[in-house]
């Protein structure tokens, strides 16, 4: 099955975009047998690889968000099948993680707001478990003593990206699909269809179906008559990758998510002694400076949160921008110029919406139409 | 007069360590006619190399350090004269600012403490002007409304520590030094005299005096005998270095200190729109892991002084260890061990000492003596 390196003349689908996203429809695609090829540099600031990895739907939930939880949670339980199966093709592990979630509150208003954070569980079908202040302490024994109640969420887990997209590469390459290392100038397109890609080298990719997964830089691709693409504007975050001392015990051993004064903030902590510490959102376009007023906001919050953090330290500074269509949902399947797909938007979710995106795409592109749990999620729905 | 490469057989003097310390003492010691050979390797975590580059010993006054107070500000009256001659023999600037500093309260507790600076200054006879809140934010607008008062300091200014160490390093070549990329592993002893020291590539280096200048790996050095060497201990210190957004005017124009609850932090600003926020104290031992702990209390009592900070960007982070002997004073000059110099131990100053440092280790190495305004520092005084 392997082409590695074979120079095709063309492909069936070509993937704009080595993100998670990108890679997740890579290899769903060539897992069906589609000649696929990846087109993907390292960009400065990927959003695959800043991200934490919570797989967090249920603390995640928003009112007027149902359909994007719904969702989020169908792809949240996949997820221990999808990494199973990937971590078989890839020979690699993912550092997925089943410890759960716990949601804590600070102030009466931050109770207030858990209050209707429950509400909204229940009434989407996620189970969650409200606890006192005392019992989220037994949980987590260094959380403040000023926590005033929780939410438990036994089945809102954590993947680590980074390793999850190092697994989607050697997965989607063993199943064949070809990965260069280029940007892409331009889609090709030609009596009204799309046909491959140009890239900056120059060099032309040829492929019936082409799926922009470009995150915030999708709507730059160049070659696009005008509205197919919708705009996506960059969502700011900052976020700290710490660690604990060697032979300390953890931290904290599952994620916790705090509201402090209102304000959001999550401790993520991974085996090997990494806790990310995340994330501000931040309208501010194409920024990625790392600033004071972000760094502090975060140590701020999460000293709140576990006083304890102050000992660990601080392993990397992260920058990414979070890819955000004009509704803050996902943008998935065929778009109005035929042969052409959009996997994009994925805004706070990519990570958790990774197997779902993977699926929904693969289908997509072998029978042409999204599946019924994807279809709100339908790129023409803004063109 | 210049023999750099020349392979020497012996040098009058080897200086061990390239921080600014062994740098100024090797640059003098070239211009007095010895031939010099200066020993070292950028370590990861060099203080010079860290440091803020206050010039301030009027606002860093503190009781009990009344004739440190005075080395330094003998040492400051001398950096004009010290950098001109600096950047004519090297051809290189080294961003020396003098703009004054502007030390501020915020608390009554911190008012009180600067009544007492205030008086110290007065009877250490340097000059200063106390300010009311109102007058300090005329002088630097960003400054907190919550500023109570303050004190001006027309004569203490600040250099970029990196400039000064690139530009001796240049002034020491161009009068002869040879500079030797290597560490000290031993100093060479026979029939009681220091000859020499023997480097970790096994090549030996004869001179007749020996200046031990590498901070606070000093004591580490081998070869030598008990109780020559006091102990230094390393005083850990984190500090961030911003950046303004191109175009945007100073945050501050001149180094800024606050005492922010009891807690001491400053600014200070470079032409190029750097601006240096530190600095943390802590006696951790050879720790020098970047702290969530210690980013965080600098960025809030930062903020707290000047809350534009947190629109700038956090260009770099450093963590640096001060030397400190167990008396916090500099040790200068003669050993008990014939042959043997010591310029180490300058804990928070050695930006600030570095002129003055500089004259009295050329003038012990020409005339074995240290001259009067550098005896109390004598380097025998603990052994």
């Amino acid at each position: 099955m392997t082409v590695r390196g074979h120079p095709w003349s063309t492909s069936d689908v070509v993937v704009v975009g080595d993100g998670l996203i990108g890679l997740v429809t890579a290899w769903r695609a060539a897992q069906r047998g589609l000649r696929t090829t990846i087109v993907g540099r390292s960009r400065p600031f990927p959003a695959s690889g800043v991200a934490a990895g919570m797989l967090t739907p249920a603390t995640e939930a928003m009112f007027g968000e149902e359909p994007l939880m719904r969702f989020g949670a169908l792809s949240r339980d996949r997820y221990p099948a999808f990494v199973a199966e990937l971590e078989d093709e890839s020979g690699q592990p993912t550092a997925y993680r089943a410890s759960g979630t716990l949601q804590i509150a600070f102030d009466t208003d931050d109770l207030a707001k858990l209050t209707e954070l429950g509400e909204l569980q229940t009434r989407l079908g996620l189970k969650s478990e409200r606890l006192t202040g005392r019992e989220c302490r037994r949980l987590e024994p260094m959380l403040a003593p000023a926590v005033r109640g929780g939410i438990h969420v036994a089945d809102d887990h954590s993947v680590d990206p980074r390793a999850l997209m190092a697994a989607l590469r050697t997965a989607a390459e063993r199943r064949g699909a070809r990965v260069v290392a280029d940007r892409v100038r331009a889609v090709l397109v030609s009596a009204d269809r799309a046909r491959g890609v140009v890239l900056e080298s120059g060099e032309e990719v040829s492929a019936d179906q082409v799926v922009l997964a470009a995150g915030t830089h999708t709507p730059d691709i160049g070659g696009l008559p005008e509205g197919v693409v919708p705009a996506l504007r960059p969502v700011k975050g900052q976020l700290l990758r710490l660690r604990m001392p060697p032979g300390e015990p953890p931290i904290v051993s599952r994620t916790v998510r705090g509201l402090v004064k209102g304000s959001p903030v999550y401790l993520v902590p991974r085996a090997d002694g990494e806790v990310v510490l995340g994330a501000t959102q931040e309208e501010m376009g194409d920024d990625t400076r790392l600033t004071a007023g972000g760094v502090w906001e975060l140590l701020r919050d999460g000293h709140e949160l576990v006083p304890g953090i102050s000992e660990l330290e601080i392993a990397e500074t992260c920058v990414g921008l979070r890819p955000a269509a004009p509704d803050n949902e996902p943008l998935l399947g065929p778009t109005r110029l035929p042969g052409l797909h959009l996997a994009a938007g994925h805004f706070r979710h990519g990570v958790l919406f990774t197997p779902a995106t993977g699926d929904a795409m693969a289908e997509a592109l072998t029978t042409g139409e999204l599946p019924d749990y994807a279809r709100r999620f339908a790129a023409t729905r803004l063109s």
